[in-house]
């Protein structure tokens, strides 16, 4: 299990108490009424990956093309890079922005014979996803009816599904009480992890468990922290997640979508509010934004995300080098060990400027352990959003976007 | 040339005047007096440029390993990911952060025989950068002496400097007066990027065309949107850089470094100071963040950073999809422009919310452009860091955890 701690002193008057129990009454309700779906899915998608590793509705393929976009690919992009290093699976590719550099250095690796291809579109009509998918169809050749190399993962009835019926083509539903940002351990990321080989059920499990002990009240500091992000965000502006990993870098990723986009929300009142997610990588942005955190105002809290063993051996040799003897202190030192020791000694640094800090420790590159962390990231999202009042699950800003682009296209 | 626009009223009265006037000659002193030398990088750097290409002092390769971390990495790391996907160039790995899974995987990509080592430090005892130093001597079984195979950049007189010597190593010098993260268009970015291939002769004549005008005071904007950011950044405390273009993505980690690193300080009056940079790419995180810029708090500003000609043919297929017909109003549309349009729909969005938003626009993925737009950033961080009264070159705030950090070993 991974561990988490918060350092900095909470105000735990009767104010603080109430929020907090309210807040956990409200996602209580959440999950009791089906209002959001997410707290079951660790449960209804074991099912789902029983199916995928019993039958094999597919095609042979050896190569997986996730078309999607934000919610559709942000969190199984987290996964992959987290565990992918470490396990054997099928390569995995993301179709997701439309920039058309991208899209032709991926259409390369990729061809008609030995790709499944993923379409993933909650609303079924993301444009950037669609207008992919169509170039795919005509860049490769693809015969749409009954065609096992494409697959669909959308909500029951919406136009993606119909099409897929239309055409005989596979299609798996995204549960609708599940938004994108809050969908990866449904069919979103379910299906093409286990696809590509991942233990998915240790991924459900990790959450399951943190979902478990999060409603039985034991782990009490998911809502301690959120009531500190709602009390404090006007002053406290913004959360870095300062994860000690590259393999991290898409799972901060991931949690900015989910925080900015549940979070940055007009309250009950018409108030502007939320607080702004940053995400960031050690130790190597200890040599880009850390002056800022420890010498810039005093406007952000900071959380520091650990991998307590790398499992790898590559150590600091012991050689001493003339004139670079004041490196030494390091010599013999693996360097899972030395990324450790920056992470505390940084920690240490900004701790030491009263900025609040909590940390997080996940023990290794584990299936359970991301599981688990992204689950305490959505009870810890879900949470502040009710303690602020708003409606944590929908995203109304987007849309006055996307309505001028089709008027852009009408002139 | 690029094309830069602010999309918010000025207050242009005599307070912001002065404050324009003033930095315009605090960055001219620093120029004249060689306080920051980045200003006549783009000459000096030149000459360095005919010497890589005239003679080359190295054995064969065919690949390069940039072992540097943070200044010494990002910059060439910004345009090698902008240019890279559209010229002919050797393979560029960065062997930047200590994290052990990412040394293996790229260890795995080079060999002892065909790859040139470019160690980078400008004080020459980084601890990352040395230690990742010893490792490749061990893994590759590197001979130190006269190997042709290991070249330095670094200070004149650092300790890496007489390492080199006493081995008879080549090693390039970085200026004094020039700081880790405005060195890019010094050998730190110059040597290996020319020697993989680039035309750089061409990114250092777009940044000296933008300095040159803007000491020519033909680039006002530059002051203005300094003057905004030093007046409102209590109000404003973000700047998002929203890049539409994946191959933007490590010019936005290079701008989060420069911005960071040199506006967030302790100002004269011991006040914490400074707006925090945050990176983000379009269209894909309009699928993230934007719901935040759009209804979250008011404390953000947003400046947009677009690619006017992608020089991509792809587009989408004139294909109408039975059920997703509403998709179906950007058939035949290329993807750039897709991009370039949804850039526009968002920037829209966001000014249609009096949030204070600027654009910038690079005609293509051309070397002058990014050369320019180095220099853009490199200038207005100078100005804004004048406005503040702040020491903009150094970074104190990094101090105590290397302090720390050697404690723990202490111990």
């Amino acid at each position: 299990m991974n561990s988490y701690k918060l350092h900095y002193p909470l105000a735990m008057d009767d104010n603080t108490k109430n929020m907090m129990a309210n807040a956990y009454g409200t996602l209580l309700r959440e999950r009791e009424q089906g209002i959001s779906g997410y707290y079951n899915l660790p449960q209804d998608s074991l099912l789902l990956t029983q199916e995928l590793q019993k039958e094999h509705p597919f095609d042979d393929f050896d190569r997986i093309a996730v078309i999607g976009i934000g919610g559709s690919s942000l969190g199984t992009k987290a996964i992959h890079s987290f565990l992918g290093p470490k396990r054997e699976h099928l390569p995995l590719y993301f179709l997701e922005n439309p920039d058309p550099v991208e899209l032709r250095k991926i259409f390369e690796k990729l061809d008609k014979k030995h790709t499944l291809f993923l379409v993933i579109s909650k609303s079924g009509t993301t444009i950037e996803t669609i207008s992919i998918f169509k170039a795919v169809i005509k860049h490769f050749g693809l015969e749409l009816k009954g065609n096992k190399h494409i697959t669909f993962i959308t909500d029951i009835d919406s136009p993606l599904h119909k099409f897929a019926e239309e055409f005989g083509l596979k299609s798996f539903a995204i549960p609708k009480n599940v938004g994108g940002r809050f969908s990866v351990l449904s069919s979103v990321g379910i299906v093409p992890l286990t696809l590509a080989g991942f233990d998915t059920p240790k991924i459900l499990q990790g959450a399951k468990g943190m979902i478990e002990r999060f409603f039985a009240l034991e782990e009490e500091h998911i809502l301690q922290k959120a009531a500190f992000i709602a009390q404090n965000w006007p002053t406290y502006r913004m959360n870095v997640l300062f994860s000690y990993a590259n393999e991290l870098e898409d799972f901060n990723k991931w949690y900015v979508q989910l925080w900015g986009e549940s979070l940055g929300k007009k309250d009950p009142f018409g108030k502007n509010v939320g607080p702004t997610p940053i995400g960031h990588i050690g130790p190597v942005d200890q040599h880009s934004f850390l002056q800022l955190i420890i010498e810039g105002p005093r406007d952000k809290t900071v959380s520091f995300l650990c991998i307590e063993n790398f499992e790898e051996t590559l150590s600091i040799p012991d050689l001493s080098l003339p004139y670079l003897e004041k490196t030494d202190f390091v010599n013999k030192v693996s360097f899972a060990r030395l990324v450790d020791e920056e992470c505390k000694a940084t920690m240490r640094s900004v701790r030491s400027q009263k900025i609040p800090v909590d940390s997080i420790v996940v023990p290794s590159f584990c299936e359970e352990g991301i599981g688990e962390l992204i689950a305490y990231y959505e009870l810890l999202t879900s949470a502040t959003g009710a303690m602020l009042g708003i409606t944590t699950y929908n995203q109304p800003g987007v849309e006055l976007g996307k309505k001028i682009l089709k008027e852009r296209f009408r002139q």
